[in-house]
């Protein structure tokens, strides 16, 4: 007999028919006349219940079960008369795949989220990670999917790379090197013996390589690891996270805020379509998201307004509101500026556009006003940034200029200005956190607990 | 009036209407009553030829239009009358987006592979890289579709690692400082000030982060960036290359071997589906691929047999063939063992299973011989070793005295055997290189025309 997944098991119409199901055993629970077990194999939030009469063969064996052991398990599938569930599974056998013991950590009691970050490895055996990582894989899919629809190629840029795209970041250094000691020669041997034959990092965004790709393959967008050194031990920060980073050929401004737009609601859509369970679950454990809101975002329009304006907004607000920081045209946006802004202002989201050059990155488009580049962030209420973007400078003397300015080396990017040396084209695209997505979507507090492996200062467990 | 992307336009059923399209001039021809411009915007292979009549107002303006330009055009869409092509332009009139010029390094001629590595960042411009990339992009978005409709997760596997997965290979040391003479502290003091508290690497697989994820979930995928720093210059190697590794809760060897089939024959079948422009072009300009030896792989079984019995019709073949290397039982297959069995053996796919522990890594589960490991390779014609996998030793006590004999530190893996602790059970998985399999569906020979930027040792650029 094949088994089945128990995702399929609650669905399947034909009840009365001998299944087989494999999986680990969440409960057990002893009654006058009968022994219940819930079984999970991660395939969705809800588990299969076993039900054991004490007249079957295989009753006696039960005993040995305890959290957390794997089973074979077979039986009639039935239509349960329980609340809560479909189908259950009246045992007529089992085999025991592998036993667990009272040391098992998640034994049937609730657990901190932080007790779990420790057993970062088990964690994805409770309701609230298998909910997670079901959650973060509906978005993945639904970000290849959408951007498949509209045309985009996945563009697999390089994670080693010799150049700081942001001009900005804390990098990680890649070195074949294993002995640092090693490193007492002087700087230039030291490079020339290096496995590149030079300095080389771990990217902090793919976008550069993906504005080659888009100025020829039209649009495409990458989707994979960034990395930032920076030693921030914060909620919100991890050295290794995931980015989403479409690019588009003779896109402007206006195009590409439309385009986040659209993405952000199908990501919303799909996972209401696709986890309705997880979704219900985080609403009702953790309380930090609302079905009936999310379904709201997945449909409606979002504001949209000039930094500018924003600005003048900020300090009307800060009339009645008290701000931190007072709002000042010429400075970045601050999260409490950004979630009046959202939250008070407009009550949904909202994208800023056409912020002052000086506080933007160097390949911005510069506006007619020379004050302000062709940038937006797309700002989500109780979340603050989610997505940020432009149009690229595509006028090579601008480009020039700006870097000069910023003093960023031109000659590590000569193929970055080639894109503008030959047939340059406006194009434009955004950057989005794929862990913000999950936090959102999710309520999750803690960036940590949107991953399987979070990689923060001092942590590297597994 | 919106633009168009070229790809619809080809297959656009109504002719005469306006039309306005975004592109690069690929070639500019002109005959006595007409200029002939053909316009690529990488949305396919085809491009769209745009027909100037001299009394069209934009003619004169065709003059300073040179090969790698971008414009924007609009006219009248309509039926072509020349041969290989079903729609064409009209041209009424059109904007220079950027201009080319005589430096522009992609001129009409034919380009070598090896000169063209030296502007990657301008190749996907040309025919052969815009099919490249597109057969990439086919091959991944099938690889998610696959795994999406059997029900398996994404699993976003760290880059970071503290371990060795394979214990074999040459590791990637990642840290935060910057001047490598800083390093003349002792190695103590070093490890204490690196960023993650420890040494860190670059990943060589995410295996057995998958395996908690299978051992939880059921069944996973991941699917991103590994690497290796082995310093070997060959036209197989990459320093950074793409991996598909599935991983499967409750299967045994013949049924990820099943998958690892089926897998494969998803992916010819997605491209034959998706690509046929791409591999028309790729069958007469590279002939290195045979678009109906793809469509025979798309549909046939492949052949099964163990490592001993290989090695028996090796040795039987070994009189009539000169091999290199002898086959001898407990020696690893040599490349021309693999393509003798694949090639002239079967005259297709083969898996071999259950080879010799002692040439495979330590986490493949020990077979009842003791002499053997459940593990298989996928063997293609005219490629070799595509895809390597095992059922996993999910005995504690076999694993923990396996990993003695080889000598890999337990300390490091105690998260890993603890999935062994609590409820262990049988799974298995596969790992596929997914350059080789752009290389095969391409016909590509060189490793480092699979990807957008190949980092190999001495080489970085961009």
């Amino acid at each position: 007999m094949k088994r089945q997944r128990i995702q399929e098991l609650l669905k399947e119409s034909k009840t009365e028919q001998q299944v087989l199901v494999c999986g680990w055993v969440r409960t057990k629970r002893e009654s006058r006349h009968c022994t219940f077990i819930e079984l999970s194999d991660g395939s969705c939030q809800k588990t299969l219940q076993l039900v054991a009469d004490p007249d079957c063969a295989a009753y006696a064996g039960l005993k040995q079960l305890l959290t957390g052991c794997a089973l074979k398990a077979w039986g009639t599938l039935k239509e349960s008369p329980a609340k809560g569930q479909s189908r259950e599974l009246h045992l007529e056998g089992f085999e025991v795949l592998g036993l667990s013991d009272q040391s098992y950590p998640l034994q049937k009691k609730g657990h901190s989220l932080e007790f779990l970050r420790e057993i970062a490895h088990l964690r994805p055996r409770t309701n609230t990670f298998g909910a997670v990582f079901r959650v973060r894989d509906a978005i993945a899919q639904e970000v290849h999917r959408f951007f498949r629809q509209r045309g985009f190629l996945w563009a697999h840029t390089p994670i080693l790379t010799a150049s700081d795209c942001e001009g900005a970041g804390e990098l990680f250094r890649v070195s074949t090197h294993r002995d640092p000691s090693h490193a007492q020669a002087s700087s230039a041997e030291e490079t020339q013996s290096e496995f590149f034959g030079r300095a080389a990092h771990l990217t902090v965004s793919g976008q550069l390589e993906a504005e080659c790709m888009a100025m020829s393959l039209g649009q495409v967008y990458t989707f994979g690891p960034t990395f930032r050194a920076e030693n921030s031990n914060t909620s919100r920060h991890l050295a290794e996270f995931w980015m989403v980073e479409p690019e588009v050929a003779f896109a402007d401004l206006p195009e590409i805020m439309t385009l986040a737009e659209d993405f952000i609601r199908a990501l919303v859509a799909a996972v209401l379509k696709e986890c309705p369970d997880e979704l219900a679950f985080f609403e009702k454990m953790y309380r930090n998201i609302r079905i009936s809101e999310l379904e709201t975002l997945a449909s409606e329009t979002f504001a949209r307004i000039s930094y500018t304006d924003a600005i003048a907004l900020l300090k009307d607000g800060a009339k009645k509101t008290r701000f931190e920081f007072q709002p000042e045209w010429g400075a970045d946006l601050q999260t409490e500026h950004e979630r009046f802004l959202s939250e008070t202002v407009f009550g949904k989201p909202v994208i800023v556009h056409d912020y002052p050059k000086d506080i933007k990155a160097f390949y911005m488009r510069l506006n007619d006003d020379m004050r302000t580049v062709a940038a937006m962030d797309v700002l989500v209420p109780g979340l603050g940034e989610l997505i940020g973007g432009s149009q690229r400078e595509e006028r090579l003397g601008h480009l020039e200029a700006r870097m000069k300015e910023m003093e960023i080396p031109t000659q590590d990017l000569q193929w970055y200005l080639d894109l503008r040396r030959f047939g340059t084209a406006p194009h434009a695209g955004f950057g989005m956190g794929f862990e913000r997505m999950v936090m959102y979507l999710t309520g999750m507090q803690n960036i940590r607990d949107s991953i399987l492996c979070p990689r923060t200062p001092k942590s590297i467990h597994f």
